[in-house]
């Protein structure tokens, strides 16, 4: 079976062990007995590049990276992002040379893998290839597509952090642009987001192979991830929603909102600028139904989160990862509402 | 008193610091006590950056990072280069990752360093101001003066090592030239050196601002650093030669060969490539004395080395860096040949 599912990063890798291992695949690893071609089922993940971002010189992906560390036994299982056993030289020095910005620590094995990314992206490789090379190492047993090669960066409009309460200075702007780790990890998505900007969406276009993933896949999932700034910014990439809705397969959505509450993160940071209410409801409004034009065929909501999304059927189930076995049975519960098996 | 100083690495680097301890200066660190203003002596450094090396997409100066690390208290002091306290996790992920080179170890608080400075060329600055920006940093008590702002790298010629025996493979070149720091690291300088290449010399220009300390130093020092790739490859570049001969300052040589060793490092293999011997006096008239056409006023060479270098005037003396009070008294007695007065 082909499943391809769009994805953020903890949440998102997270759950593509659950997929794995409801596929009788292992949560980490590539488990392939015979190479590609000794495992019936594949699984694709199109990632969220949005979060991507340029630091000391060097290209980071932390949603690539996570799922990467996560499904290739690399990640700090306690924090669920960076590399195990990681060392903070190189932060330190950093901050002794006083190099902007402070507010983002690069960890010394993550260093490693930026700088064979970014040395591979300045010969001229794409990103898609640039992933694929990485993961020659970690085996994820998944084929980790960048939704895009080009550069979809999400952008954070807010009021302008300079100005004072008279917010009357001279030539200063009411509201800026700042770069969405810049909001999410130096402010901690405090101030007010008006709205979010997807720099270089206009002109960035589907990674083809993502695009085949979802129009050959048998069922099309849709992570528990942050509705707005991974899910929707891999949305936002031109070919994706065309993709989507052209696919024959089935698209099930799983909500990242749980009793009301994001289960991991700050979404309702995110939900709130966009005027979509902090619920499984709301999201799943938020993505729509197919049959009203919409993302999802069927939409996974967590026990007693019971809705309506118009075009689209949705169920209850527990959704709390909190562990592989939980975590496969969201999938399967997913599977399920699709209408395929697993043989 | 003004002091300009040709140095290499990690011996220049010593050098140095008996250069700052013969003017009362201390070893380590600024020591000046109202700013730049505040005493009365300026060291300047010419630094050779032959060695400097593009690895892992990062700008590496070894040369002018052991002068800064000495001088500004990061150097590992066992080693004599890299820095105190490094961790190498970045060197375990890279092989991790089978990047290429594999046989050059950047620790983690250097791979910093050349983050900070690869972004600021990137960005366009001169590698003068670059290594200005991070000397801020380190407070090197002297001011380091990279030889040129341009490319100018010791590239060494050596039997190309993918040759059999037989030396006929087909469309095999018989000779290759690498970077010198393959041959000094990976090869250990064991092939025999053919010739050196300052690749990018022809082009390059000494940087204005070494043109002028020598110009206006009262004395200038030839650091007992390899005599070849470190002195010679600083007099490659188009400038310095004219620079050292216009000088109205007397310029005074140390001896990198004692007893007919080199006291660090492979120079004898250095030597070798140019037919020169590896000798105080082979050396002395490798270099000429000024009277001559050759770069010498006087020269220091170690007790028991006495020679005759014509146009230059020899003196023998203790040339062993043991500690810093022997470095300085090193340093004393090429201000005394050089007949400059320290007050």
């Amino acid at each position: 079976m082909k499943v391809t599912v769009l994805v953020g990063g903890v949440g998102g890798a997270r759950f593509l062990q659950g997929v794995k291992a409801a596929l009788g695949l292992p949560a980490i690893g590539p488990g392939r007995a015979g190479g590609d071609a000794g495992h019936p089922h594949q699984v694709d993940a199109v990632v969220n590049v949005g979060d991507d971002i340029w630091l000391h010189g060097l290209r980071v992906c932390p949603d690539l990276d996570t799922c990467m560390y996560t499904l290739g036994d690399g990640i700090d299982t306690g924090k669920g992002w960076g590399r195990a056993g990681e060392t903070w030289s190189i932060r330190e020095e950093l901050a002794a040379y006083e190099a902007e910005p402070t507010w983002f620590g690069l960890g010394d094995r993550d260093v490693a893998t930026h700088l064979v990314r970014t040395r591979m992206l300045r010969a001229g490789y794409p990103l898609s290839q640039v992933t694929e090379a990485l993961c020659h190492r970690w085996q994820p047993g998944v084929r980790l597509l960048p939704a895009s090669d080009d550069r979809v960066e999400t952008h954070v409009v807010i009021d302008n952090p300079d100005l004072g309460p008279a917010g009357d200075e001279q030539d200063a702007p009411p509201q800026v642009a700042i770069h969405f780790q810049e909001w999410w990890i130096r402010h901690k998505a405090v101030p007010p987001a008006h709205r979010f900007a997807s720099v270089g969406a206009d002109t960035a276009a589907i990674l083809p192979a993502a695009r085949a993933s979802i129009a050959e896949a048998d069922v099309v999932l849709v992570a528990p991830s942050n509705p707005v700034v991974s899910i929707g910014t891999i949305v936002s990439v031109p070919g994706v929603p065309q993709a989507l809705a052209a696919t024959p397969a089935p698209v099930v959505g799983l909500s990242p909102i749980v009793g009301g509450r994001p289960v991991r993160g700050m979404a309702d940071a995110c939900l709130s600028a966009l005027g979509v209410e902090t619920s499984a409801e709301g999201v799943g409004r938020h993505y729509g139904g197919r049959g009203e034009g919409g993302l999802l065929d069927g939409y996974l909501v967590h026990t007693g989160d019971a809705c309506e999304v118009p075009g689209a059927t949705v169920r209850e189930v527990p959704l709390l990862m909190t562990d592989t076995d939980a975590t496969a049975g969201m999938a399967r519960a997913a599977f399920d509402l699709a209408g395929v098996r697993v043989d």
